[in-house]
């Protein structure tokens, strides 16, 4: 491996981070945030001097970036990102491990966070916590198709596999290409829901500060009762509808305004998410219905709930922590679903689900015809064995992941419903957990040190798909 | 399908189940029973007609059975036995759903109990209970070896690429002798246990009736606070070390025998079994140690719910319903594990745990090495491409069974814990849950009719893992 390249390489990443502090800079400018203004000039100068000294020092020419080298740099760039994007929160005064705990859950776009109150926290301090969702939620489709693609994960299969368009065969030509549409596609979207919130009564900063952990489907708000603060029908539905769009795959988007009218209804994967959906907020409504909830209410907070859950972004638009047990259940459920391939969202992904139902259906049919050799279809494509064995060991690594991280957290005295479902809200980037502690109106600043550290990796794992990370755990993979 | 052919060994089935019935008869007779003795004799009679009725009036020759013939008789075979066996608890008093959850689960060796107080039954009721978890025991391993192979199900092909000795390459030829080899083993461990449970100081009643579920871990006692109610740690370590026995690979034991007396040492699952079950004595020991319990009783009692968890048996030393959540989650996790391949037990199988991990390690290595062709290797033997695609649908099909269960019960309801340790320990063919409300010294009597019927479908669909039955359920399969 290069490591000179490497560094180099992390040394721009730093630079372009320390580039973006400078928004959150002019928010306290504009405020007349005088401590807030400090603390980024003094995050900016510390990010902008560290990224530059490795780049400088480590000049060197490179092509094409090696499979390893890409690796590290993803897996290693990402950590970077949120230690740096951490420092504003630790000159405000949050201990190291917590700092680095909110930046993870804001790059990450998981949206858990550690702070008992975060209406105490100045407005720029809140407007960077929020805007580190947006670079994230951006960088994961960039870094995957800019950097990803040359590591063999099932992702990039997939979406090779999987869609015509812009990306069909060979990616590498138009990767910048790909990557400028994905970004227009991200950007109109952001300020297509701004203006609209602004509409339904929000502030700008206030829409501004929603809509970066919506469109990323990261899921910080900037009130403490997050978007059941505002208790309006219209900001919710807005919030909803473009949560929704974050969970669905961009390149279908692009495909469907550019190539194909029908390519988004049309879409496998699509249909099955929304078929979801559908199936879950019925279900969930019905229960909370029974449960005592009014009709308009249940289905109201059922809807919301279902899409912020299964896109991983992790708003609330009512404290589901003391919704009854059963509705919990499909939550916890939506959470490993997560939301389409080449979208902002976490989880396995809903074609991961799909396809592993597939797999299961076929060994049934194969057991009534051994004989017969029977692909597995999605749509008109055929899955190739290589994919879908990615697909699996993901499933078995990610099950790994999530139920090692539970019996860690469990071991600490926490209770089952928070040890598994801290586990799975921070291993599928969605936010919030289930119970009283770590509900949507709790935090996870109660949690000891080290479940924290676990939490953080388990961030970390989850948004670069489980392998990038843990292949670093790997001594064979530091070998010549 | 010749369902002549199905409909008369499915009578010979339920001939051998009427003969059967006659040694609790005799219990009835020995204990004076006159009640019971009637119960038995009508019992008899109606399985013996319908036995006998069913294989004349279906007269037919037949060599080699079909592929799907095997499966219809293996799974409706299991269901008819489970429905004639619960005739006795039906004439007790008992309803017919619960009759009929009782007996699937004594055949199944599950040693779940709808009774609420299983001492007001007689002697040979009781007898007859425990005695149907020492057939469902025998019966699996036979019906593996006699019907199930010739299906295409992971069992017998991991029997076949694992084992050496009496079963090594061609399973049919030597067919008979397995069985007889096995049915040897199973007997004289059986008349062991017996012994040493008398000479601890039980009847010889007694010891009959915990020896039947011991060796086939089943879990039914005749006591309501199950094995606590001896209160004896020889007795207790007499059943530890016949439930492990009862976990590990009877195969194995005839060729340490016969063949290699270090073939059970060296062989990778039983070492991994056994690994499992020390680390997890070790971890819930610790745990019991610090949430307050005497140093001598957090590992006796550690051991024995260990032991009888993982080899999916289910009797109780104490009751862990009250244990700290943390250890009740690892008890949880060893219901989805078991013990091994070729044992009485139910689950996943450790070699299939074991084969899940490889498979998910071989992914991180093929992600640093792409072009590497790397085969999954269980001690000296490859591992087929076809086993391991059985391995990963088996546990995916598990899991949508386990899901679907734990759904249906939280919808009806029922705790979160409650749902969830229902479905796995039906599934896994454990025994009680890990809540109060079906724990160890509770039963699961109060659960909603179509939840026992959920938990039914589990236990069947459980025992003849997963595939044998759900197969049923496709139209694909009726069809010429």
């Amino acid at each position: 491996m290069n490591y000179r390249v490497v560094l180099n390489v992390l040394g721009i990443v730093l630079r372009f981070l320390g580039i973006s502090l400078l928004a959150p800079f002019l928010v306290a400018v504009i405020y007349k945030e005088p401590e807030s203004a400090t603390i980024f000039t003094v995050s900016c100068v510390i990010t902008l001097a560290t990224g530059l000294a490795l780049q400088y020092t480590n000049r060197s020419e490179f092509g094409e970036l090696s499979h390893r080298e890409s690796i590290v740099i993803v897996a290693m760039g990402w950590l970077l990102v949120a230690i740096f994007g951490g420092i504003p929160f630790m000159l405000a005064g949050i201990s190291p491990v917590d700092s680095l705990f909110e930046a993870m859950s804001g790059f990450t776009t998981t949206g858990s966070s550690i702070l008992p109150d975060i209406e105490i926290y100045s407005k720029s301090i809140i407007f960077w916590r929020s805007m580190t969702q947006w670079l994230g939620g951006m960088g994961i489709i960039v870094l995957v198709l800019a950097i990803l693609p040359r590591i063999a994960v099932a992702g990039r299969q997939m979406f090779q596999s999987e869609s015509t368009g812009p990306i069909k065969d060979k990616l590498k030509p138009r990767l910048k290409d790909t990557a400028q549409i994905l970004w227009g596609v991200y950007v109109t979207f952001t300020v297509l829901e701004i203006v609209l919130l602004y509409l339904a009564g929000m502030t700008l900063y206030d829409s501004m500060v929603h809509t970066f952990p919506t469109m990323s489907t990261g899921g910080f708000s900037s009130r403490n009762l997050s978007i059941a603060a505002y208790d309006s029908f219209s900001i919710e539905l807005i919030i909803v509808i473009f949560m929704f769009i974050g969970g669905a795959n961009f390149n279908l988007f692009y495909r469907t305004l550019k190539v194909n009218r029908v390519a988004l209804i049309k879409d496998k994967e699509f249909q099955t998410y929304a078929l979801i959906v559908l199936i879950s907020t019925l279900v969930i409504g019905l229960q909370l219905w029974n449960w005592g909830d009014s009709l308009a209410s249940s289905f109201r907070h059922a809807l919301f709930q279902v899409v912020s859950t299964i896109t991983t972004t992790g708003f609330a638009s009512t404290d589901f922590s003391l919704w009854p047990e059963s509705t919990k259940l499909i939550l916890l459920l939506l959470m490993f679903v997560g939301g389409s391939a080449g979208s902002t969202s976490g989880a396995l992904k809903v074609i991961r689900v799909i396809l592993l139902m597939k797999y299961g259906m076929r060994e049934i049919y194969k057991s009534i015809h051994p004989k017969m050799v029977r692909p597995i279809r999605l749509g008109d494509t055929i899955i190739s064995d290589d994919v879908m064995q990615a697909v699996l060991a993901f499933f078995v690594l990610y099950l790994l992941v999530f139920l090692g991280s539970t019996l860690i957290l469990s071991a600490l005295g926490l209770d089952l419903l928070t040890s598994v479902s801290a586990s799975a809200t921070t291993l599928g980037n969605v936010g919030p957990g289930l119970s009283n502690l770590i509900g949507p109106m709790a935090n996870f600043g109660s949690i000891h040190v080290i479940g924290k550290i676990v939490l953080i990796l388990n961030m970390w794992i989850g948004r670069l798909e489980v392998l990038t990370v843990l292949i670093l755990f790997v001594p064979a993979f530091w070998k010549k």
